[in-house]
């Protein structure tokens, strides 16, 4: 639902929600181009809202549910908040830093490892990236 | 002076600027306390008061100045940002991903890369974490 949002805004489809105590605290979507802000990708803006949902930027015990694999950016702060679980979509073969290119999210040398399960809802997370660039190359 | 910002506000003291037409157009300091943002790093900071500035998040010719190696959030940010060239004082063996523990300034598989300059008035940047730590250490 909330890349459906962003893609209803012309922004790239890429939606992210953080469950913490067994609820959704943060939801968000990606507002790069509306905000004119490189860093307003939805894994950015969903542990900000989270952070401040539980005053504290450190956010462990949460998990990031996100339709597309984290890009460096994404997956560095995800390591940054101390997110315990990253669940996402869709694996990105252009920037993808959750296994595919690179993997920040299980990298020994830092100081936080998060589990990982990629490839959920795979088909349906493509699916709306798809649409996009489709529609983007129609225009 | 950033970096001595975040100094006295208790937070790890790391400052930035952004440089675009010879002109400081962003400056920012570590505020990760203070804000409880996992993502309130110098850099990210700057980079997202630059965009505001120029109204675009596409900072194509801009230049990075940080007092610390970024880690990989902030060097995917850079990287996200199409910004230029990074110019940076201290190594961070810890988190550094621009030279030390990866590079994500200049990946081959990435859409962007940068020109680095590390190590730039080092003994200052290094001198000041230093001085940060053992205060720390000490209280």
């Amino acid at each position: 639902m909330e890349a459906e949002k962003a893609f209803e805004k012309g922004e790239v489809p890429i939606g992210a929600v953080v469950v913490y105590g067994g609820k959704i605290i943060a939801r968000a979507h990606n507002l790069r181009e509306e905000r004119n802000d490189p860093t307003a990708h939805a894994e950015i803006l969903a542990i900000q809202e989270a952070a401040q949902n539980i005053k504290s930027w450190r956010l462990k015990g949460a998990a990031m549910y996100v339709t597309l694999e984290p890009c460096p950016m994404c997956a560095g702060a995800l390591v940054q908040a101390r997110i315990d679980t990253l669940v996402f979509g869709a694996w990105d073969g252009k920037a993808g830093a959750a296994g595919t290119l690179l993997d920040i999210t299980n990298f020994p040398g830092f100081n936080h490892q998060l589990k990982v399960f990629g490839g959920v809802m795979e088909q349906e997370c493509q699916e709306i990236m798809r649409r996009f660039f489709s529609r983007l190359r129609r225009n």
